[in-house]
């Protein structure tokens, strides 16, 4: 069987780093389908990761193997894990990284070879478990149980009795704010606070007003978004991720 | 058969967008190879988009299925698409994107599901409908035919009597001028000229002029291109898309 | 037999290049598994396109065809080449780009059709060549042996009786200065010298130090490295590929 393996790392597409990653896992998993998530998340932003792995991961086949670096502290003490839930398995650091996916996801330990690179895990720890997942491998026979693994979920909005209180989790290329407020929470007909800006009631989409206009609507992701029709919302609003946003 | 599938996007590689794209096509149309075209495209540039499909589809082995979005107007009343030529088959938003392709296209109006997010029918509406022609569905079975589909082709040049006037309609990441002229229709002595500058006549290659110096020829894509060795002709002669090129 | 083929260029994503490449190899090697070593290569820098193969290649597996494309004298008499060593072939320019090879590697002169744009030789005659032989013809059949190919070799650091001296031969995208100072050959404790800036005793990853502070350790590619924590070494150091390094 066919197993695809994604990768979401902030190694950057320039150097060779990705590639010996890649190189690693076809050499070990033949046949493994390699998709890019993205390797441009800011250098060690793990909350970065964190977001866009949620967005991704349950999308694509069961099966999937996700392989996930963005590990400011490759080398340190912390530990490496490989976890599996709702058929899909995933490999990555103990930083909290691996936080969005569900409670009921079993992990384990995964040993570092004394000859790992201390600076490259991707490449000499994690790829390899990875291959190993994607070959059929157990989970269970990469390591012992992991205990106490890093929970660092991104914020949750809470109902202050008037609004919903919530803030900017992600910005997008584009300079759309990304927010914690799940669309079907709030009145189509409420009008958003972004920091001390009103924002006006939600639209469905860029197109329903003009060019340079602010626009919110409930994002492709499930929760409010407020973009600027051909421009930064981000810049316009000088906002940012932990930006209030009340509804 | 393993269908291809390229990938054209103004989508950038920072965010999830073009992985959730990729999980759709490989969880409908396991064993579909991916092959992006780009996912640099300006924001909402549809007319560099449709410059780069132009120049990638045809060389594609015969079936592939060409996915392309570059949509400001998602979400809005245009219409999707899907067509086919020449035994390929496109995706794409009704904005003339997909104008570069031969008029013997047929072209269906893809339905857009109720639930499908407003403003990302790139994962909603066009990487189903690719998965489904990857997998062999017919075209016709994707929706009724469509009429008066947009065509906005790039412009073509113009023989004033005196000279061959045409333009520049793309600045490739080197500052490469790629031109509308037809590379055959120009005699090989001729001086180029772009604004109110002369270029000399047309070389063959980089190589064959100085660092630093201008340098037009014929270029891969069959038309004149205009280049600075190891520079930027686009910088040098302040020129971009639009600017007057006669030969 | 499915055969992966590498791609190094400086062609960057934003253009349709790389994907006309990719078509040229997927008509020609249907099956075939393309994996991109990096197309962010500074535009015609040779060395940084070497370095980076040379630390790519063999951890593929074997079999891997590799086409590497940094080739500022396109279309001019410089030669092109196939080769082959340790299981592995290559494809590109003959231009010092694949002197990182073993010495034992064979190569052959690759003929230029005379149809082929003499600016994209990436696409008319590499790419060819390298679906030729990823899909089995040997490579003695490609062309005539080709002789005296470009030796162009990463510098190698020297003992001058009281230290070595080397350099740094490539940085990073996270402003990591790699020296081709081989970590077995220097004491752990020693006091590494970078232009006329002492760094600290060699340390085993960034997580040793603290934030902003320079770090030095045997890196990934087996030789001494030079980072900030969280910061760029040579923005620091004002240290650029070139400058001396004393260990």
């Amino acid at each position: 069987m066919t197993r695809v393996i994604t990768l979401l790392t902030d190694y950057g597409l320039r150097d060779s780093y990705v590639a010996e990653v890649k190189a690693v896992l076809l050499a070990r998993a033949p046949g493994a389908v390699l998709v890019d998530v993205s390797h441009d998340v800011p250098a060690g932003d793990v909350r970065a990761g964190q977001y866009l792995l949620a967005r991704a991961w349950h999308r694509f086949p069961t099966g999937t193997v996700h392989l996930a670096i963005v590990d400011p502290g490759v080398g340190t003490a912390r530990r490496a894990l490989a976890g599996a839930v709702a058929g899909h398995c995933f490999v990555g650091p103990d930083n909290g990284l691996l936080s969005a996916l569900p409670d009921t996801a079993r992990w384990i330990d995964l040993p570092v070879p004394a000859d790992a690179a201390a600076t490259f895990h991707g490449r000499d720890v994690f790829a390899p478990a990875a291959a190993r997942l994607a070959t059929g491998t157990a989970l269970e026979d990469l390591g012992p149980p992991a205990e106490a693994v890093v929970r660092s979920p991104l914020p949750a909005p809470r109902w202050d009795g008037a609004a919903w209180i919530g803030e900017v989790v992600y910005v997008d290329r584009f300079g759309t704010l990304v927010t914690n407020l799940p669309g079907d929470a709030v009145e189509p007909g409420v009008r958003l606070v972004v920091g001390d800006r009103e924002v006006g009631p939600l639209r469905r989409t860029f197109g329903d007003v003009d060019r340079g206009a602010l626009v919110a609507f409930v994002g492709s992701g499930g929760t409010i978004e407020v973009a600027v029709r051909n421009g930064s919302a981000g810049r316009l609003l000088g906002a940012g991720v932990g930006t209030t946003v009340r509804a």
